[in-house]
């Protein structure tokens, strides 16, 4: 244990707490921060840049979604690379020996009591805070509808990716192809269901910890980061993207949440 | 809120912390205490007394599997009527305004700040506690089994229970169906999947929030608390069942464990 070292680590921030809309948003890859505590990982500044650290543009759109929406907005403050929060913790990926074409020596052969520190340290922190904020909600009968907000590379392994906007869900597919149907109508982007990866890759565990044992609806919203690319690329992307949401929930009806979510 | 008065409660106590069986045991519904920050919601002692408070010889054989089983012990230390731990905030039996053939006055027309509070000072802080526990193990690569303790009245609404101990189940039947073999085998008592009440019912949600999301393992053992009424009764209880739980993993093979929970 580090004691105070971990204990002051920005692990979770939540913004926009007393929020009264009916989503509630998650960007667990928002920063490419690497704290002292857990040192630089063997990387040069180059790769603790790159996607493989963060979900670059993601921040900016879940603070515009979080805003447009009156929704609140978790969010973690610490690179993927020291604990990647949408990964449990005995996942190989949750604190990844290797991302893409990067090696992260950092990681290699872990010590059980790293992991344990890593998972002490930020992953039950972050989902211990976002746990508050859903049941707050649930205790005052308003069940979120959860979003997630993530952003993917362009290119990976050399090869280009087409899909603009990936919506991808857990168990319960509902939320999701709602907003596949909404965002075909109202953007020109090339929307797809569970594209480029999806629940079966291993990449919803936020949404099976926190929303599907609630019976919430949610939706993984994955965006190609040159899409996300500067403040102006950002807004706009809030601005189409915001009314989307709003035009799915309106689609599946706010009774169905309640109903599932007992 | 109530400040220090909430902060000093005995929500929850987990005990062998340090075990190194492949079990974890849970006993959301241990005690009968009515701490003093939620008052004795106008019950008079009797009611306190009865099942509808608590699962009576719950504690005592989670307890006994613990040690037998080396494993962790996660309790409670609240009466289910202040909040039952076992269902999430929204859910009218959270914080129930009646229980079988009992009203429970203060919890009539609870005002959304009552819910927030006993949903923050007790629910919350189990439920991380639990958390901690299990991904404590998962982190450490040894993905527990979880089993969650709990009894139930032979009389219900005046109908006699002929069920001595049911096997209840999440998602994931394979364990609870390896108990009930080994149970039918190993013990004279009349064994049945999902009896008095199953998921349906939604009394599988301490083990859909903790155990499901990581595809573990898991089985509620629900005994007829007449069969659980002195500490002899409980000894023999704890001896007979301690052997088929060990049995019933040895029969699904940990390796499933292992691959289910990845």
């Amino acid at each position: 244990m580090t004691g105070t070292t971990t204990k002051t680590l920005p692990v979770v921030t939540t913004e926009n707490r007393s929020a009264r809309g009916p989503f509630l948003v998650v960007c667990e890859h928002a920063s490419n921060h690497f704290p002292a505590a857990f040192g630089t990982l063997g990387l040069m500044p180059e790769a603790r840049a790159a996607h493989i650290a963060w979900d670059p543009g993601a921040l900016g759109l879940a603070r515009g979604l979080s805003k447009a929406l009156d929704a609140p907005l978790v969010s973690a403050g610490i690179s993927r690379l020291v604990y990647d929060l949408n990964r449990p913790p005995h996942a190989p990926g949750a604190m990844t020996e290797r991302s893409e074409v990067f090696d992260i020596p950092g990681n290699a052969n872990l010590a059980e009591a790293e992991r344990l520190r890593r998972t002490e340290a930020i992953y039950l922190p972050f989902h211990a805070a976002l746990h508050a904020e859903i049941a707050r909600r649930l205790a005052s009968g308003r069940p979120p509808v959860i979003v997630t907000v993530h952003s993917f590379t362009p290119v990976y392994f050399g090869k280009n990716r087409k899909v603009e906007l990936g919506l991808i869900h857990d168990a319960d597919p509902t939320f999701a192809r709602a907003v596949l149907i909404e965002a075909k109508a109202r953007t020109g982007l090339d929307c797809r269901l569970n594209e480029p990866y999806s629940a079966a890759d291993g990449v919803t565990h936020t949404l099976r910890l926190q929303a599907t044992p609630y019976g919430l609806h949610h939706v993984m919203l994955e965006i190609r980061n040159d899409l996300l690319a500067d403040d102006l690329a950002i807004s706009a992307m809030t601005d189409g993207l915001a009314p989307v949401l709003t035009a799915a929930l309106a689609r599946i009806g706010t009774e169905t949440n309640r109903k599932a979510a007992i």
